[in-house]
């Protein structure tokens, strides 16, 4: 299944997405809510909804405005460098655990949204990830086990501060300016992907310009191993978050000299299956005049 | 004000503390609720249940069994490094901006219940900390009005797994454990603590053993400029907590020998007119078997 949560005419509400019609799963049954959590919470509910899909009016795609799949997840855990090549570009030495922070809510926005370009900083970067979301919660969940524990993937932009993030030792402040992680539009269930959502085309692109281009599947630490190494220390819940990395490419590292993103531009996302994630760069001083958002 | 979130025979409720009485202040407005959540949003609704306060039944604050101040925050962010002497003994530069991390909900937990040491590390640390609750939220708060913006004062234990803290350069996973920050049990409001609740002592212990002793006057970071460094890159909302970092003395640090928390041991942080937060230390296989919580 692809799920789309969004607004067309009227509230917002979660899609199954065929192609480029949709088909509004919350008109279906109202229990579906209006973000991904009661999916999340209660497979039986999704599957009954699921079995209401064939033969039910559609809407095109294009007519939906994309929301957060889900609105407040408790956290969003973020492996910091997991493809070999952009630990390299960092000048980081590759490590045997993965380098993890967190990102707060005020941080995220759905795709489409504004990604926003902070009044002290010009060095805003982009960073492709595959982004899973948590179905069934656990804590000390085994690697063989992982898989089970996901309900989707999805596609983030972990929106980057670089002169915040390297203020101290800790990327915390760089990670979580306001309105700079993109999430969605589409989270796509695991039994239409392959395992782990591993072997699939990731790509950052301004236009036509090619920033980052590789593959989930070079990723050091695998989905499954992600999860078993955080919820050795934490107790994992249904509608937390993961982001798995970012590949090569990123701004602050090109040669001969740094690609950061500037308003007026638009930076897309691609993960082969799963979607685009667009998201427009937008100056804060014009975001806070009612210019966007 | 001093409040207290707890339970005594019924429900969890938020009560006023005097001295060694506390009043139930839900029972006076049901609107007060079962956290501080309803008195951070709502200035008047505190000032209107302060105004019922005298003459009210009491009950002994022996009694109750302290519950988080705030069940839900939305993001609780901590700073690493802001006592000189903790930085020296931690092997760190002094920055000129503080390490920020962030912890998620299920790392943390009321004052007097179990802080839980896990099966994969026996490097268990104790942190004493002033940390405050964000009152009225907002972006880019200047330093001059953070104080307004602060609902009350508390004592938190940061508790820390040190060898997961440094598998990478990120601490994320070592303060990050399931049940190891202890958060209260009392909130005091700014009116009754010196500004910032600078210059109070602020100290570890384990039965008689000191093993933490300074001043919150000896933060590198005041209340204030905390405030407005984070408000910077973040809005912080109603009930968002902020830890202010912990002075020297830190179990890792003790020469010879690092001084690990065990089971059974029971650790006291206090801080001067805030109250002392004291947690014993459980074994997680303990936990797990229902021989505690």
């Amino acid at each position: 299944m692809k799920y789309l949560v969004g607004k067309a005419s009227g509230e917002t509400a979660v899609y199954a997405v065929m192609g480029s019609d949709a088909v509004d799963l919350t008109a279906l049954d109202a229990a579906v809510g209006t973000d991904l959590m009661a999916l999340v919470a209660d497979p039986a509910l999704a599957e009954s909804v699921a079995g209401k899909v064939a033969g039910a009016p559609t809407i095109p795609v294009a007519d939906i405005t994309p929301a957060l799949p889900v609105k407040a997840p408790g956290s969003i855990i973020c492996l910091g460098l997991n493809y070999t090549d952009h630990i390299k570009e960092g000048g980081y030495d590759i490590p045997d655990y993965p380098a993890l922070f967190m990102r707060g809510k005020n941080s995220i926005m759905a795709a489409g949204a504004p990604l926003v370009r902070p009044t002290c900083s010009e060095k805003l970067d982009y960073e492709a990830e595959l982004m899973l979301i948590i179905g069934k919660g656990g804590r000390h969940i085994s690697q063989d086990d992982a898989l089970d524990h996901v309900f989707g993937y999805t596609v983030f932009n972990d929106g980057s501060v670089r002169d915040y993030q390297r203020k101290t030792h800790q990327w915390t402040p760089g990670k979580n300016f306001d309105q700079t992680g993109a999430i969605g539009p589409y989270v796509v269930t695991p039994e239409d992907l392959p395992a782990g959502a591993s072997g699939l085309k990731i790509e950052s692109r301004v236009g036509d310009e090619i920033l980052q281009s590789s593959n989930t599947g070079n990723m050091i630490w695998s989905v499954a191993h992600a999860i078993a190494i955080i919820s050795e220390y934490t107790t994992l819940e249904p509608g937390d978050m993961i982001a798995m990395g970012t590949p090569p490419g990123v701004g602050h590292a090109k040669k001969p000299n740094p690609r950061w993103l500037v308003p007026g531009e638009v930076v897309d996302i691609e993960i082969e299956q799963i979607g685009i994630c667009s998201s427009p760069i937008v100056d804060e001083k014009d975001l806070a005049a009612g210019g966007a958002q």
